[in-house]
């Protein structure tokens, strides 16, 4: 099937280019051209009539925990440490996998709404997870997050690596490449050096894509100097985890040869979530400037508390100019370009983050018709300084339309609300 | 006409008081009950089924300059001083009575919106932002800002200052209360000394309430410094702006004696504003712990940009945690008061900001029923982290719904649309 999409304002994410009334066609998943018009032999079967909104790539939330959405608003005050200690991971030993897998839908149909149309996860009962997005067609890049503190060199019996590798004989590359699995040792903190050695030897085995959680906050990097006499990210280096490039969320608080050390990686910033857990901002354009790719994240619904990419391009602009006192660096196209662009190459998604032949044909329809968007004398900071994640229409994955001006096409919605309500019953 | 809400999640801002499926009932738009069941001898001549979503005060937008809808994202990456001089001084000399009135009802449209039902706008031209403000409902305490930063004493042939007394016998208590007039000298850097103490003076001869931009940036202290030896907030105190309880924006900037000197004030914490044009953040912890009320606003859309005070929430929730690393510090319950309550306080609103007996009946109703609600923990902790402007779904201001599920009772939307597109050319 051949669609067509007119009159978009399109913000391509291609370099700086914006195209105004213009034309998308799009086959089979993928994008077929994107202009000033359509190519007079293009017949298409669905034509769309975007009259006046904007359309950009779908965004890419390159770091999240989507089935914390059942802990949203369940825990509020408590710094990243004692938040996980004594609120998250007791509620979380008590969670089944069924609950995980309603949890995921909740998260996956707040996404949709909100014009993401891939996602970063890594929590537990993954393989459930993986279903949730089989069903429902958002990519994903997934990974068991494997932890063990303890001392050692063979793993080989952690119950958490085996079902990592299970995870992903099963299911990488399924869906026609909608998911990808990554491995997701969990923090300098849970895990030996000894266990992140062994996570960067699988990864390695399987050619997986590495992320982890990495300095998210004064303490984790101070302690770890403590125990081990270096920085996190070099503990990190030295595990092998740094050997090709991989993603790391956070990374608020980093040092120069950290810095260097993470050149040619991705970093996942997650403002919202760093703000809120009290770990501080981090130097994105710093970082930027010193050859590392930056996108943007979530983090967790409880952290946050929602899977909403247009607050956290809003709050990271904000942050350029607030914390450095200099209105002028923040840039709105460069902060898309996080949201989008960015991801992709955190992700190791090639076709993806930008709206141009041959990339994937994942975007999302923008209303602009509110008052908030009114007048609307340049569409780019209107995307990030006054659009909500509300105002997404219409997001569309593969050339499949997923949500539709209140209606989800994959997700049972009403059966979502029904289950997520008995949950919170049963675990709270 | 009698008015019974039943079945709404209450959050009253009459202390930490929360009624689940709680009763109001109004009627000739003030409150004549709030609780668990209503009266029995209260016979409805209306009944509304609020069906699980929570109501709540409407929101205080305690700082904005409404008209500045038109320069929404026209221009960005400017500090404060060159935003105005370059930016916004520049086009708002072009801007002719009518521009604004029109830019006036958009902002006022978008309000309604986003839950608001008063605003505090101060600008030019105000005589026919109060005709937009009496045609739509909405409750507003408005001044004709005023400047000039020529040295002398006697400023009685002062246009501004003219026009801003026409205002106010014009228009002081228009719509049975609706409409306020404050005195509001722009600023400590566009107003002489001599011209604040007039400013001081007419305001208590006329017992006008007096609000101001204050200590915004370090720039604006540092320069007042260097003039005068006093800081921003002396030489106010000076001029006779603090004889009486005022309200002041921003104060991002503020020694310990100027927070002594506040006491028993109010300040316009502008959160989002204060980022973009790279202020800095104030920390109104500190200044509610000094005995000052502490509101929310926005400022003008073209630096924020838009006119939502859920972002504003959110924001300085964040923030709280986000610069002090001190997550227990961010009270949610406390920040959805200093958006209702506190702004009712700075805008000498005594029967606003609460859902109680005898308080008028502004209220909102927010739809918790998306998925960024979903599972409803805390509806207070959902207000200030996950709801979105958008989730409003009706803005009730002194018993008279002026918004109602897409639907704007009193703005004539579309032509707002058309105009506004009008101007855009006009100006640009």
């Amino acid at each position: 099937m051949k669609t067509l999409l007119k009159n978009a304002n399109i913000i391509t994410c291609d370099g700086d280019k914006i195209i105004y009334n213009g034309y998308m066609g799009y086959e089979d998943g993928k994008i077929l051209f994107v202009g000033e018009s359509a190519p007079a032999d293009f017949k298409p079967d669905e034509i769309e009539d975007a009259s006046g909104n904007t359309v950009m790539p779908g965004l890419i939330n390159a770091h999240s925990h989507v089935a914390m959405t059942i802990l949203r608003s369940y825990s509020e005050g408590y710094s990243l440490q004692r938040w996980l200690t004594e609120k998250i991971f007791p509620i979380e030993a008590k969670l089944v996998c069924e609950q995980t897998y309603t949890a995921t839908l909740s998260g996956i149909a707040e996404s949709l709404r909100f014009g993401t149309t891939s996602i970063n996860d890594t929590y537990f009962f993954m393989d459930r997870a993986a279903d949730a997005y089989l069903e429902t067609g958002i990519n994903a890049n997934i990974s068991r997050c494997v932890m063990n503190p303890e001392e050692g060199e063979d793993f080989s019996d952690d119950y958490r690596l085996k079902e990592e590798i299970e995870l992903y004989e099963k299911y990488d590359g399924a869906g026609r490449g909608q998911i990808k699995v990554e491995m997701f040792p969990h923090a300098v903190y849970t895990c030996s050096k000894g266990y992140l050695k062994q996570a960067a030897e699988i990864a390695k085995k399987y050619d997986m894509p590495v992320s982890s959680h990495l300095c998210e906050n004064e303490t984790e990097v101070s302690e770890c100097l403590a125990k081990y006499g270096k920085t996190p990210v070099e503990v990190y280096a030295d595990a092998g985890l740094l050997d090709k490039p991989a993603s790391f969320a956070h990374c608020v608080v980093l040092n120069d040869n950290d810095i260097s050390l993470l050149k040619g990686h991705s970093i996942v910033h997650n403002p919202i979530s760093n703000l809120k857990l009290g770990s501080g901002v981090a130097d994105i354009l710093k970082y930027q400037k010193s050859g590392i790719n930056i996108a943007l994240g979530t983090d967790g619904a409880s952290s946050n508390n929602n899977l909403n990419m247009f607050e956290e391009m809003k709050t990271a602009a904000l942050l350029i100019s607030g914390i450095s006192g200099d209105p002028s660096l923040a840039d709105p196209y460069g902060i898309i370009k996080a949201a989008t662009l960015g991801g992709a190459v955190a992700m190791h998604r090639e076709t993806k983050g930008m709206l141009k032949e041959g990339f994937d044909a994942d975007y999302i329809t923008v209303d602009v018709s509110g008052p908030h968007h009114i007048p609307n004398h340049n569409i780019v900071n209107n995307i990030v300084y006054s659009a909500l994640g509300g105002d997404v229409i219409k997001t569309v994955v593969r050339g499949k339309t997923l949500y539709d001006r209140g209606e989800f096409k994959t997700v049972d919605y009403e059966k979502v609300v029904y289950d997520m309500k008995k949950i919170k019953k049963e675990l709270f």
